[in-house]
């Protein structure tokens, strides 16, 4: 994207409401979730409604990000993920294909040119699944965004200075590197984070193009993602790595054995995390840690039973569409990625 | 539906979750969302990601029920509609037509079985568009989600003891009366707002069928909704009403003269309301009742330069997703008509 017009797209959105850089936003993004849930039609998932309120189980990893609501005098929080929820139908006949799109809340302290406080994510659950099939849909679902894009949206992409060609840079297969072999390339140590330029060395090194990372440590993922079997130092997890955005889709197989999984959560570093949240909600004030721990874990309740009656092999993906748009319309910049982002200086 | 049927639905979530009656649900559900998206994108309309958090202008008539979030040290509110945000692409080509679908929080103290406290609202909003062209779309995305039901849930239909016969109540066209003869009808007097057991004698008169309802008085609607020119006692507002559910959709031609817009917002009720609620806001207590009223008004400002900037003649519904669903699966009780709903209740 030519950079004054990224320029242009950060100011406050009443600013720009009338503009043709912003409208050329919109159109792209039109075409990037009609992409996603034709996709998603035409393989037969089932489109979940999913609850934005959740007392835990719509939180992700970092617990310290979640919006709290006062529900008459109870705290609930605003979701950051439907996972939990479409999961839960994938055992049923004729749900083995869940999905969902819906806002995802994060209380991002920093506002910067990565991350976004209101964004749009797209999920899939899948039973019966593994990394290599999920590959196959998250690859399936990307380039019938980008198809959409290219046919449909040529003008927009002129409008904000991106070359046609670039939508190529989306054509699957993606390569597909283990996180051993990544920080190998990176020359990091075993159990650091991928941090945002690494993420972009990383790219980098693969020709600019899309690239699947797989089997990250165990300790710096959900607590859901599966142990693999034959080395249990990891996950069999996969982030997606795009140009400009870095991770725009993170997918795991999810644990199916429900004492692993108990464990897990139980371990997690977001359970620790929830407790520091969770001890401040009314009511809470008296209680021992021993008990918060306990109330904290017994709001997973639900979705552990489910795990436990049901154990279902399964994996998905969530997929964070401004990213994907950014990378989409070579952006340097999230907050130039997508027609509303709110965040403090864009609220409406 | 069958009623040991509701009464099992309208239990916790999570002691139903593996239950093939939430399948059932889960499945019309999704069959409804696709409709809703399959008409949209066979008609050009765009999809837009509207923002759910916002300063005041995601707020619905009674802003007595919207939920606040504290963003950072300021107060915002979660949405109710997207309307405003998807009236503001229509004057741009390409964007004749807008649509989204997503989440609508509803602060509704007392839970019972007409209202639900976050639920999917599709909305739509259309350029040169009357309440003529407006019904031809509503009846063309119901008769859509009504023939994917039928045709693709005959099961689930039978698991919730619904004869399929009755989907054929949904096929258009749809009566219509004006609001003063439906008020003739009930014996009601002119000014007196619908409730939940005149929409449903409207329904019974119509012999069960869904029924337009045109030209309501002007106070009682939302301030946008375009004044008749011939008879400014009403706007030229449309609500749908539905078998079991009532009102499932609310319709209306949009102001576009400014000056007519900007005092209407000054008189609602709407305003009114709002100013209780931001008056506690942080740093707003020393402020006076007329500073209170200029910042409520202020944060419209966006939406008014807009139409004083591009006075376009436009129209537009939203269709809570829960009423359809209630009426397509003939259910007392709206709380058994999602395969969420979160209330008190019901939070997972």
């Amino acid at each position: 994207m030519k950079e004054s017009i990224e320029r242009k797209l950060i100011q406050k959105r009443s600013e720009i409401l009338n503009s043709r850089e912003l409208t050329a936003l919109a159109a792209i993004e039109s075409e990037i979730s009609y992409g996603f849930l034709e996709y998603c039609r035409s393989k037969g998932f089932k489109l979940i409604d999913v609850p934005h309120m959740t007392k835990a189980t719509g939180a992700c990893e970092n617990f310290l990000t979640i919006f709290d609501v006062d529900f008459f005098g109870e705290q609930v929080y605003l979701s950051q993920t439907g996972q939990l929820y479409l999961e839960a139908f994938l055992h049923q006949p004729g749900f083995e294909r869940t999905c969902c799109i819906g806002p995802s809340f994060r209380r991002e302290e920093k506002v910067d040119d990565r991350h976004a406080i209101e964004f749009p994510l797209l999920e899939v659950e899948i039973a019966d699944c593994d990394l290599r099939k999920l590959r196959y849909h998250a690859e399936g679902i990307l380039s019938t965004m980008a198809s959409n894009v290219s046919e449909k949206c040529t003008e927009d992409l002129d409008v904000l200075g991106v070359p046609p060609e670039w939508l190529k840079t989306f054509r699957p297969p993606y390569e597909v590197i283990t996180y051993e072999k990544a920080i190998t390339t990176l020359g990091l140590s075993w159990g650091s984070d991928l941090k945002a330029e690494h993420e972009q060395a990383l790219v980098e090194w693969n020709g600019q193009k899309p690239l699947f990372v797989t089997h990250y440590p165990q300790e710096i993922k959900f607590f859901n993602m599966r142990l693999n079997r034959e080395d249990t130092k990891v996950v069999n997890s996969m982030d997606l790595l795009f140009p400009y955005s870095g991770e725009c889709l993170g997918a795991a197989e999810r644990e199916e054995d429900y004492l692993t999984l108990r464990k897990r959560l139980e371990d997690s570093e977001m359970l620790s995390l929830m407790q520091q949240v969770i001890k401040k909600e009314p009511g809470m004030q008296d209680k021992t840690d021993f008990q918060i721990k306990a109330d904290a874990i017994s709001r997973f309740d639900w979705y552990l039973d489910l795990i436990r009656k049901h154990p279902v092999k399964h994996a998905g993906f969530g997929m964070g569409k401004n990213r994907i748009f950014q990378s989409m319309v070579a952006s340097e910049d999230i907050r130039a990625a997508g027609s509303y982002i709110v965040n403090k200086e864009t609220i409406l």
